[in-house]
């Protein structure tokens, strides 16, 4: 990944106020960092950055880290990210390392956007809700946590229901055509865009555990 | 539905063996009637009886009751189950009265195939798959039990991913596309049949409680 030189990219996120230069340094710190005891929610695969951006505008009151490992990709979230957004920070790097990002806890909420689906059968430990996966968030989230899941691929959908049943996650507010359901507020990714202006369907699960109250306030 | 007279399909009822004259007086006596202590499943909603009577034929050490509400259709179930399966039962009568066909732990499994959609959305509480309806299979199946359920109705489906999430059922082979999966054995019904060979995805699932252990047995 970091091979490749991009001068005009690596000099972005060189300059750009939104992206860490040291996430590691960070763990167990990012409230101090953000400079309030907000909740923080991660997205992973945060790509060009739209969703992340437009959660961070809409809701001001939440904390938001997107990780991305692509190089030019992140580089685009970063130029994009100009408005006043003291509440979105970026980290270019690879989400295996989550642990160490973050101290056991310290965010809430997981976004996980069209991840790749790694479509050829013997490449099913690199999907992002594969079972080992599944774990190391557990492990990072502690008590409790929540992941949001969309994607247009319905095999990766399939896949990852059944993973997060295999791995006693409850599952609620389903959806296999979210364009076409009730669900409301709904926010775009960029390839949310592409895929639903052709018309495929976009799948959507909630995945809890340790939260089984709260969930009953909603 | 007993209103409306079809002569031929009232005289196949009253005539064929296969149909339970009584399902009440059965309740408790469903070994007693077949013979033997196999497991017993049951299918609601079985129409023209392909599905269960091929599971009869392929599986002789397993019990079957077939119940359909449906005059005309049970009595087609009826007439082509002509071969010698002293392993199938067919009870016309709503599968609302389950509690008055069997004892509390009577049956084991029960099947759900191409249930009614009832697609408008005041209309949710005459599905099946509506937890009202899971609750009461709970209630049948006492400590343990399993629902295998399939449906070409995208809607449905899921709809009933979320009633059984919401109701606590373990979910397990979920499949998005039955057709195109891996999975193997799988018993067609009528509906089936004429969905699939239409290119429509068939959608299915298994849901089951309390049965941990025997899961990891599999
Ligand atoms: C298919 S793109 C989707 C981008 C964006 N979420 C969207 O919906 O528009 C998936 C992104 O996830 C990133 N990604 C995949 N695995 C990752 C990992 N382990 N750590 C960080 N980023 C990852 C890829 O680099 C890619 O940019
Ligand atoms: C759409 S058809 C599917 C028939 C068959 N399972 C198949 O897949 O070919 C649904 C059937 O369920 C029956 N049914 C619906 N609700 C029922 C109930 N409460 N008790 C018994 N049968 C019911 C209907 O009469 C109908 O024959």
């Amino acid at each position: 990944m970091r091979i490749r030189k991009k001068p005009w990219a690596e000099e972005e996120l060189a300059q750009n106020d939104h992206v860490m230069k040291n996430a590691e340094a960070l763990k167990g710190k990012w409230r101090e960092y953000f400079g309030n005891d907000n909740p923080i929610y991660v997205e992973i695969g945060c790509g060009k950055g739209g969703f992340i951006r437009k959660n961070a505008e809409a809701y001001p009151h939440i904390n938001f880290v997107g990780i991305e490992r692509n190089l030019s990709v992140v580089a685009v979230a970063a130029r994009r990210t100009t408005e006043e957004l003291p509440n979105l920070a970026l980290v270019w790097d690879d989400a295996k390392k989550l642990s160490d990002f973050f101290e056991v806890g310290e965010f809430q909420r997981l976004y996980l956007n069209f991840s790749d689906p790694w479509p050829k059968k013997r490449q099913y430990k690199r999907r992002l809700t594969y079972r080992g996966y599944l774990q190391s968030y557990r492990e990072a989230f502690g008590d409790k946590g929540e992941i949001f899941f969309k994607t247009d691929n319905r095999n990766l959908f399939e896949f990852s229901l059944n993973e997060f049943c295999a791995d006693n996650w409850k599952l609620s507010n389903i959806s296999l055509d979210l364009h076409n359901s009730d669900y409301e507020g709904n926010i775009m990714t960029e390839y949310e865009e592409k895929f639903s202006s052709q018309g495929m369907p976009i799948y959507r699960l909630e995945a809890r555990y340790g939260m089984e109250e709260e969930q009953k306030k909603d």
